[in-house]
């Protein structure tokens, strides 16, 4: 399967693309510079999203569709969450974000007129199993929430996806709010309704792909962020560049992602814009991975083998992505599918965002291939691979590779300690 | 909300409905007799289905629309399966079932070329919860099971249940199918796609709309099914005869409920055949329970109230429900929505079906109050209940009633030991 990638045509120059108002329509038609062009692109842009005007990025699914508002103080504003919220609320943190933004939340849904409930997870993707997930449930019944409730999601990826996951199961579904607090979450997981948990034996092998009524997104909480969350969120803006957008990946190279982790919010505001826009327009062509959205997991069917040998946890899901989206760049070069200078910019810009691209100590080809025997996109018992192909900014999905290259791949990076 | 239910048009005679071929279409519109006129109740049909031609209901739900196979021996036959399941199955059974039926499903299907494991739970509603469901996944990764494997249900209303929620879940989803072999799983769970385990705080509040691919339900199967649970699935055929099938209920009142606890093939078939008609078109009009569906909750928000206090399998689930369509009847009755009558037919039908119709001693209007507040029928803090109204054959779904009733309803039923 060819994904619909590669360089696109012209659209609106840079200068339109920054200012507010938002694009309220998905899918991005336009290229900052020509792919490769480093020496062109544009500089970061300041000032993109004022206080009182957050960003809207739709995600156009019929009647299923949802905005995702991405601001400094959205989660505070009460109009964030009028429409989407009914008049209860079970808001679902873990004990890291819930002291810093519990208080905030419940705070801005009392003034919208919900009653407000809360359940504090521990924090992490150790976490994030079936039993954890029955802390939601039992909250739940405990406050008597009935088929009216709104679940709302206040955290990371993990408090995400098992809250969403929460939502499709609870009395068998339950509509839910993402407000999401990490980089990661933001760019990512919050956006396109997968929700689940871990399995010992597989990543986000139990879910429901069940869409949010919205996506709040307010970029003044990653003020909080540790540097290593920052870094791991880093990881899918830079997935989103590989395989559809040239121009973001040229703008992370360019200075994007170092003012990102220098923590410059208009830096912060664009890349999430830009990265919702690349995953809004993937999800509303292919809502349930039928096709172009297994493209979404560029990196993560060796990511995941990453994650799942090393404990949950150990990894941050980003830096297993980013160690996956190494071995993946290795893999399309082999295959002489991509050139060395693509393979060499992908690990590149991974490296200049702190993330790492080899793999841990100890683990072998071997226990890649049993892990990656269980991925969501196996088929027939062939393991399909999202590769890169072509210029930047070009992939596939595919199982019809040269065993011989994977070989050679999980080879190198599991004999490079 | 008015149930389309209570009297409808005359349709074909008796003896054109009990004949092969089987009706394709799932909307029951005919009468056999006046509501209320037993003696002109038809005898028990016989030979409805020959063992070379299983009848067919069709459920109607557009691209999820699916098949109920019902004859002797259709689950041995590979034609059930054809198409139904892909080119690997997990069988989910459990101990009970499984040392009766596992071997002849796993060799039909292998027969037709489908790769085939399988997972034995422990039986029994004490185990319909998230950490049994864990066997399935623990089973399903075990085995390498991808997106393109079909779970097959083989088994009563738990197994059913938990493997269609495994189904919903698992890899975010997967096909799968029903094989029942209990008469509540043949007339009432396997239908209609409603899948989920129990919390301790309430029955099935943890789930999801799951429709299977086809139901198989193999009559012969039954022969091997204990007394009391025979006696159980009676309850949700009474139900249907209650709600929204006069002539259904007094078929089995003339009769018709003596022949099946006597085991009679011909009897079971009519009934399985008759329920799943309704049930049928019932889902088919309201596949999320967004309306007249709740109405198949006859009996269920006391009868869940009963399961939950007792424990869970105390009471089997038709049980349950014949106690809690018994306080129904009562309370429709003191609302003067249905005369003392057609009370007294509900009960005497029960009794006679062989069910209990008295609350378990020691439960409290109080403790009944709590349980029910978790209703998933729940609105707006008002617990919404079926209650029968009119002629036999028709019903509401309503918060809508006297509370002092439906005190006098508790209060009666939990003073009576």
């Amino acid at each position: 399967m060819r994904a619909p990638a590669g360089p696109r045509p012209r659209g609106p120059p840079p200068a339109q693309r920054t200012q507010p108002p938002a694009r309220a329509t998905a899918p991005p038609r336009r290229m900052r510079s020509p792919p490769g062009a480093r020496s062109d692109a544009p500089s970061i842009p300041h000032a993109v999203t004022p206080a009182t005007a957050p960003a809207v990025v739709r995600v156009d699914l019929g009647a299923r569709s949802y905005p995702i508002s991405i601001g400094a103080g959205v989660l505070d504003d009460l109009a964030s969450y009028a429409g989407h919220v009914g008049k209860r609320a079970l808001i679902v943190t873990n004990d890291v974000v819930g002291p810093l933004y519990l208080e905030r939340v419940t705070a801005a849904l009392k003034s919208a007129g919900v009653a407000v409930d809360s359940v504090t997870l521990p924090d992490g993707e150790a976490h994030k199993d079936l039993a954890t997930l029955n802390l939601i449930f039992d909250a739940a019944l405990a406050g008597r929430h009935g088929r009216d409730t709104t679940l709302v999601a206040l955290g990371g990826g993990v408090v995400g996806d098992m809250a969403g996951f929460a939502a499709a199961a609870y009395q068998r579904g339950v509509p839910f709010v993402q407000v999401p607090t990490t980089l990661m979450a933001a760019v990512d997981s919050s956006v396109g309704g997968k929700t689940g948990v871990n399995h010992h034996a597989g990543k986000n092998m139990i879910g429901a792909f069940h869409q949010p009524n919205a996506v709040i997104c307010d970029v003044a909480a990653l003020d909080t962020l540790p540097d290593r969350e920052l870094a791991s969120g880093l990881s899918e803006v830079v997935k989103y560049g590989l395989i559809r957008d040239a121009p973001l990946f040229d703008w992370l190279e360019a200075g994007g992602a170092a003012a990102i982790l220098a923590r410059d919010r208009a830096a912060l505001t664009h890349a999430i814009r830009e990265s919702c826009v690349n995953k809004a327009a993937v999800v509303a062509a292919d809502e349930r991975e039928g096709g172009v959205r297994a493209t979404l997991n560029l990196g993560h069917t060796f990511g995941h083998a990453v994650e799942t040998a090393q404990g949950y946890g150990t990894f941050l899901h980003g830096e297993a992505v980013s160690v996956g989206t190494a071995m993946a760049a290795d893999l399309s070069c082999r295959l002489g599918w991509i050139d060395a200078g693509v393979r060499d910019r992908a690990v590149g810009l991974l490296r200049a965002c702190r993330l790492p691209v080899t793999v841990p100590s100890g683990m072998t080809p071997t226990q890649f291939r049993d892990l990656m025997a269980v991925d969501k996109k196996v088929q027939d018992g062939v393991v399909r691979l999202v590769l890169l192909k072509g210029p930047l900014g070009g992939c596939v999905v595919t199982g019809d590779y040269d065993p011989a290259a994977l070989d050679a791949t999980l080879g190198a990076f599991c004999g490079r300690k």
